[in-house]
């Protein structure tokens, strides 16, 4: 193999590996962004050189510093950090193997089918992903619930002595980061907390896809983040490592606040024809440019994928010994606090291992038949304050909706969430739906249970980071109150009308939309369980009379998501009606009403779509049989996504516009969600 | 009537009437926010009574000052106002009526079915009402938007001596406003653009709904906005009326800088048990507290809904004789410019009547049959820049993204808009598409043609603002590309699977994914007569074929929504297949190659599945013939949508998964949306 020149520093040399890696895999790729990787190899080769506190030989060790890239467009430099690094790969089970998590042909299958070096870096395809960055704003987010998450093991689970929790979050992140919306709301949760465990580097480049940042962008970055709270610094020369790690030095120093570093960097570093314009940035440099680039790096200029082995050995004596060292010095410290503190390390262990605690749904309620019921968002609220109490690592909180949500954690200890009190359970997010989610996905990626809370028409403010909690697998419970015209006078703004079929349009999102309170809480248990989906708990304002479950079907079955509450005599229905939520007892009415005058109908409550497409077709078909075409489906919502069920012959009673403000029971009747009308639609079918 | 006392200035009693017309009609509603209006009964009061540039009896006015309201939940504080200030009404076509606006009748029935006092303003509802709000931060978006209309129009058609627009924006917003995200890009878009004619007025009142804002907030506002660009200054009396001017005055007298005003004010003023918290919020204050407050006011106890006949005269002789005295001079200033420059006051009169400019669709190219083809993001761009050329008031741009989503316009005099010159017709957003979207609501609520541009997947970003524009029927044009997994390496993250769905979910909004280079012109071409309704362009990364038609269906059908592209041999097909976007090049193949086998099949071109719902139902049966049950329709999209047209036995090619990273065609094999797989679906339903 070829060797690199001998006159540079093996400091620059693997600096150099970095910045040559992201610039052949591009190129291979004939795809992709290499000029940030050219800029950032110096602070990203700081950071985990010298200072994150990761093991590359167990990767996913629960106290590790956490390194998350924003700028994910930018991901051969992470890949390139991940191979350097020699961190091993870890397989969904947790199991570390003697193998590295990105082999060298990984990296020139850069952006192919089945590499885990993907376009974007995608959480789970390799160890050293903590989070899927790509969508802008959406990783220094999540590194705010990464940042909080330290923060409350630590002070739920440090004792003194054993500082067991003192991990740090690392970001580096683009001009794209900083101008979204999010990424304000996240850094105004930030400095509102005190994270002093978290540091954003912002590679300030003045160059966008447009051309540069002035074209749009004139702020005063410095003086807006002191505005939220933060300490500020400017690094001038990307370049600098010594000015770099004093700029790191300053964020280990800083108490009670977070560290924005405003490090001038030049796009394309090196680059002789597109260094600091916007052609570094979103494509290939060319195999000409790519030379001339390399001899300027004093690289031999036909080496591809060259990674000298004095770089190896530099990462295996930085990194690897280091990281080592701190996890053997945790482990055993470990030990000693499992000896002194069985019951937390017993906790802690099944926080790590992905478990459920023992017990966690012991409290959850049965309701009791009520005709004037109780508000879903009521039951829920008591669902979840029953489940929590036992599970004391589900937090979560709303977007200054609390009171309206019902979802404060009301028992003693729960706590307050503040930079006073970082082990409060109950989470005060201000409205900032965007940030809460993208925050609990961070939370979700640190081991925590986190749920969030709004209205469910202002899932459009936070569907990115829902998105990305889909694709990501995590568990995190969105709580939707307010879900249809039923919230009456707030009006068209305030109404969802699509929002349940924009959220079940969501691959792997669970939309579920129980319709008495022992649905709500059938629901809670089955979606507890379900660790790889996130779910959207949709919940009414209003009343819903709880159903009495010794007359119609066990709300147990809520878990298979759709089934049977009440049926034809003989289940020899010739008419199906279906429905969710608040509109599950409009149809009650019309079984009843229809049953009255002798017509055979099925009631089938149908309170999660996904849930229901997974059970067996047998199953599906005993509950929607083939022959039954006369069916009518009952909903506040549009009719997109109920055509499946429906057939070629169905109907629907719901809404097709946008709602009114006005009383609710008098809106149900101007746009005819009535029991009536869906008993006429069902006569009208026979 | 009973009188209120007189020991009070007339101008106190005006402010007081807000405050009590608010209170009694949350009251008698039993549903609203009282203490808000009652907080900023002063500032709105100095705001029209002796600022805005508004005539009532001419509301619509178009060079008038606007007022916006972006905390809508304080609704009544507007609705008072324009009761209070006379305001006439406007009907659809924009005639003026010699009715109210809002009679006293509408604010007793706030928040009722019918009433335009709805419990957010509705545009549309009253004359009066600039913009839909209650979706936070949307409303002060929607100011950008509106000041940069103005700079625009003045800058487009001010001539010296004659100033015809010199209109302001003023906005009073809440702690969301400042909390969400959308509100610091748009911020931040202000900032940059030195839009020196708008003002927002926060109202910090220390108040959320979860209790005290410290809870989730604690920024130095004044020092982020500062950060921003933008000039601020505090008022620490929201009932000094004489500070309230000083800082207006202070703003008139800014240049180069929008100006920030942090009003300290007390949520539920004068409420002896209320004010000062989150009680005086959402709920109205219940009958004794009215009286009590009314009490502190000097104010009748038992009158309710009561206008003194001297605040009526107070406002007739404060903005109605203002107003009127404005928009007479304006009006002789115009008739003088019309004289002198009679095109452009030709042209503005089409904007003011809503027209579309004489031969604006002149040049749309029709593009040669061409089986390379190109991207339709690529002929968008040069039917945008066609259209654009004849259409002056046309702007747009994208965020952050006109390299990629090809839509600057690059005609001579199109021109940049930035601060040294308002005049220019592309817009550069940054990286903010919410912002972006909102303030293209702004542009359209101003009488531009406002469009924008970034990755169909971003509408994730942007989708509450989207919601607006078809809430308010506002046609922005959302030009959308990259629009599936054809665009390839960048990865699930970047590759929108759900969004066709999500977005067709939204009632009132087009959604058009053309098939062809003549399908998007025709496309363009009918979006742009649809003045009620938003489009979203939905556009392909990849080249697509331009098919030949002289041999198949006509492209100018496209504004069907859904036509026969090519058909069965004497029209009696036994199978159709549907198709948009990129996937009709694979529906084609598969048609050829099904016919040459003898199978009688049609192709179905179907761009915009809202047009074809539109067509009479002759139409439809036309193309879909409800005898055809064979039907397959492919997307590469998720299925969601188009089950109303595949009937129970259809068969659907495209996605049910986010997509991966890799080059497109491999990806279109490995999820299986080929024309071999199209064929199969076709074959196995005969």
């Amino acid at each position: 193999m070829a060797s690199a020149s001998t006159s540079i520093s093996v400091e620059q040399l693997a600096i150099n590996t970095i910045r040559t890696l992201s610039m052949d895999a591009v190129q291979k790729a004939n795809s992709g962004h290499p000029g940030t990787p050219m800029a950032l190899a110096p602070i990203a080769y700081t950071i985990w050189q010298n200072n994150l506190r990761l093991d590359p030989a167990d990767p996913n060790w629960p106290c590790r510093d956490r390194f998350v890239l924003s700028c994910g467009h930018a991901s051969m430099l992470l890949y390139s950090m991940i191979h350097l690094a020699g961190l091993k790969k870890v397989d969904k089970a947790g199991k570390v193997h003697d193998a590295p998590s990105i082999t060298i042909e990984d990296i020139q299958n850069f952006r192919q089918i089945g590499s885990p070096c993907a376009g974007h870096p995608e959480y789970g395809d390799a160890s050293g992903i903590e989070t899927t960055t790509g969508p802008l704003g959406q990783g220094i987010a999540n590194s705010v619930g990464m940042a909080m998450a330290a923060k409350w093991f630590g002070a739920r689970y440090n004792r003194p002595g054993f500082e067991l929790f003192e991990n740090r979050v690392y970001v580096l992140c683009s001009d794209g980061d900083v101008m979204e919306g999010v990424g304000c709301e996240a850094a105004s949760v930030a400095g509102h907390l005190g994270l002093d465990n978290l540091i954003w580097i912002y590679d300030d480049n003045n160059i966008t896809i447009e051309g540069e940042t002035e074209l749009a962008f004139s702020e005063n970055a410095a003086k807006r983040f002191e505005g939220l709270g933060w300490n500020t610094l400017t690094v001038t020369d990307a370049n600098d490592v010594a000015a770099l790690q004093a700029a790191i030095d300053e964020f280990k120093n800083t108490t009670g606040k977070p560290t924005l570093v405003i490090l001038k960097s030049v796009i394309g570093w090196g680059s002789p024809n597109k260094a600091n314009t916007h052609n570094a940035h979103g494509a290939p440099l060319g195999e000409e440019e790519i030379k001339l680039t390399k001899a300027v790096y004093g690289w031999p200029v036909d080496a591809k994928f060259l990674v000298p082995e004095e770089v190896k050995q530099h990462f295996a004596d930085g990194i690897g010994k280091r990281g080592s060292e701190a996890r053997e010095n945790w482990a055993k410290q470990f030990a000693a606090y499992e000896n002194a503190f069985p019951t937390e390390a017993a906790q802690l262990k099944e926080i790590w291992a992905g478990k459920l605690p023992t017990g966690w749904d012991s409290a959850i309620p049965t309701f009791p038949a009520d005709a004037k019921g109780l508000a879903s968002r009521v039951s829920s609220g008591k669902v979840i304050n029953a489940i929590a109490k036992n599970f004391p690592w589900m937090i979560g909180g709303s977007a200054d909706l609390a009171p309206s949500t019902m979802t404060m954690l009301e028992f003693e200890g729960a706590g307050h969430f503040s930079a006073h009190d970082y082990g409060g359970r109950n989470l005060h997010f201000g409205i900032r739906e965007h940030a809460m989610a993208a925050i609990c996905n961070g939370l979700s990626l640190s081991g925590l249970r986190p749920y969030c809370a709004t209205f469910f028409v202002f899932t459009d403010y936070m569907r990115p980071s829902m998105r990305l909690s889909s694709i990501m697998h995590r568990p995190v419970t969105y709580v939707l109150t307010h879900d249809s015209i039923g919230l009456g006078e707030d009006g068209p703004t305030h109404q969802p009308v699509e929002h349940l079929a924009a959220c079940r349009a969501i691959p792997g999102l669970d939309v579920c939309r129980p319709g008495d309170a022992n649905e709500v809480a059938e629901a809670y248990r089955a979606a507890m369980t379900r660790q790889t989906h996130p779910i959207a708990m949709v919940l009414s304002r209003q009343n819903l009379p709880t159903i009495d479950r010794t007359k119609f079907g066990a709300a147990a079955l809520t878990a298979k998501g759709g089934y049977i509450l009440a049926d034809a005599a003989g289940g020899k229905p010739t008419a199906i009606i279906m429905a969710t939520g608040s509109e599950l007892d409009i149809a009650m009415k019309a079984y009843e009403a229809l049953t009255a005058e002798g017509v055979a109908v099925r009631l089938v409550s149908m309170p999660c779509q996904e849930w229901f497409d997974e059970q067996s077709a047998e199953y599906r078909e005993s509950v929607l049989p083939t022959s039954v075409t006369a069916r009518v489906a009952v909903e506040a919502g549009i009719r997109m996504g109920w055509d499946k069920y429906l057939g070629s012959r169905g109907e629907f009673v719901g809404m097709s516009s946008f709602g009114a403000s006005g009383p609710f029971n008098q809106l149900y009747k101007k746009f005819g969600i009535t029991s009536e009308n869906v008993a006429a639609k069902v006569k009208s079918l026979l």
